[in-house]
């Protein structure tokens, strides 16, 4: 049980874990910190949040349990604003989608990584943002991962993977640079696709009509060119090493793609497609 | 109403449309043709068809009108097949992803393009084939582009169109070159993007971790990588050239957006990102 629960960014993130915590009876109080007031009124009126502050201090002074879900760009003003009233045994984790970037912000500010901080990343959202987009489902059945270092206590690594399996999520570990490289892969160049890929056609004369003939599979592809252009900003700025050689990889691909078709090669085409639905029928739909 | 439909090729599409037909009482009888037994005796059982037989000229000879929804690599063999016994007024339209090379299919096997047929294309589809994915309303609020020479024959152009309407679509009319365009970009770039990623993807070193990893938004990203590879080979053939194009237009945004990503700047990433963001809200989601 936490007795008190500070929540650093009440959005579809944050909101949705303090939902999972209350309908799981696993915290008292819950105190929601951000800089829009609508959002925290709201967070409070739908129950998320017992109370609210602007100030991240004021919000983890009393905590036991501090959950960051805020844009990797404020990170580390957040950690500077804690960092004096943070009470030792207070165990500190966050939701950010590069790991790297998190512990570089820590180790800036703290001079070393605290010991009860477990730098986290649940798989999981929508293309939808803020408290109200939030629900206590959203992290049933999911991934999370947690990227302790060396220095990390055994005990903050246990609680904070027992408060993500309360939320119903499946907790798996790996390292900081692995998991940065493994979300290159399958979340942010993605993303980059997608927002590329809407980008050129908006620019395409007759756009209108080119969305108008759009089917139901390019909804699907490009759903997550929907999200939030400052989590993708700061996303890209905080992985941009593994992104970068991600997209170089994809580069390569389409190029060698490109001749093929240029080439008219058809059998070399059916490999190649042959092969990516063989892989995504085992991998994913083999899934469930 | 259409006393004899012939469907050549009963599979997502051409079960889809006669089992719409039927739906709505726009068809007396209807016999399908492919290559098959088992498809064609599925579509017998499951009453989408009322009788089969794999040779095209046989499926045609007392057909009123002849839905051609085989792939585009099928096509001039099956022009071939029907061309000395295709009734004068038998209106024949297609399924085609792509119209330039079904027309030019016609004009090498016909010396010209009949008057009577109207080269089709329905916006619908799912990444599954076969008989036993087609339902009577794959069609229903969908668009189906219509794309008639300046020698088709205009009642021609409206029974096909009736047709189409009477399985609940909305029916476009464009020429040829300006719907490859369109497909192009909207419909074939999307899935090579989706095919080369999973590719690219399966091909890294603990692939299967990956994929473990992947969340919601790559399972709807890549569901199109899912799509039949002999259907695809054929549309990357067919057409060629407005798809390297496209390819070409994607690489020239890519190299720019990784270019922005790995000079760090926040600020036109941002905006991209914004860009696309208003695009798709504005076109995708505001259509319904």
């Amino acid at each position: 049980m936490i007795a008190r629960l500070a929540v650093i960014g009440v959005g579809l993130i944050g909101g949705s874990l303090a939902r999972a915590l209350r309908a799981a009876d696993q915290v008292q109080d819950i105190i929601g910190c951000g800089r829009s007031l609508d959002n925290l009124l709201l967070a409070r009126e739908l129950g998320v949040i017992d109370a609210y502050t602007h100030d991240p201090a004021t919000a983890v002074r009393d905590a036991d349990l501090v959950f960051i879900a805020s844009p990797l760009g404020a990170m580390r003003e957040i950690f500077s604003q804690i960092k004096d009233v943070l009470r030792p045994e207070t165990v500190i984790t966050d939701g950010g989608s590069v790991k790297g970037s998190v512990v570089a912000d820590a180790q800036a500010v703290f001079g070393h990584v605290p010991p009860n901080f477990v730098p986290g990343h649940p798989i999981a959202g929508t293309e939808r943002s803020g408290v109200a987009a939030s629900f206590p489902e959203l992290f049933r059945n999911r991934r999370v991962i947690l990227t302790p270092l060396a220095e990390t206590d055994a005990q903050a690594l246990a609680r904070v993977t027992a408060l993500w399996q309360a939320a119903g999520a499946e907790v798996s570990v790996m390292s900081v640079a692995h998991h940065d490289e493994v979300l290159a892969a399958t979340s942010h160049l993605p993303h980059m696709l997608a927002f590329g890929l809407v980008d050129l056609l908006a620019q395409m004369q007759n756009n209108a009509e080119v969305f108008r003939y759009a089917a139901g599979g390019f909804r699907d592809f490009t759903r997550i060119a929907s999200s939030n252009p400052v989590m993708w900003r700061d996303i890209c700025l905080a992985n941009r090493h593994a992104l970068s050689d991600m997209l170089a990889c994809f580069s390569h691909e389409m190029t060698e793609l490109a001749a093929t078709i240029r080439n008219g090669d058809g059998e070399h085409l059916l490999d190649i497609f042959t092969r990516a639905k063989a892989a995504r029928d085992r991998f994913i739909d083999g899934a469930h």
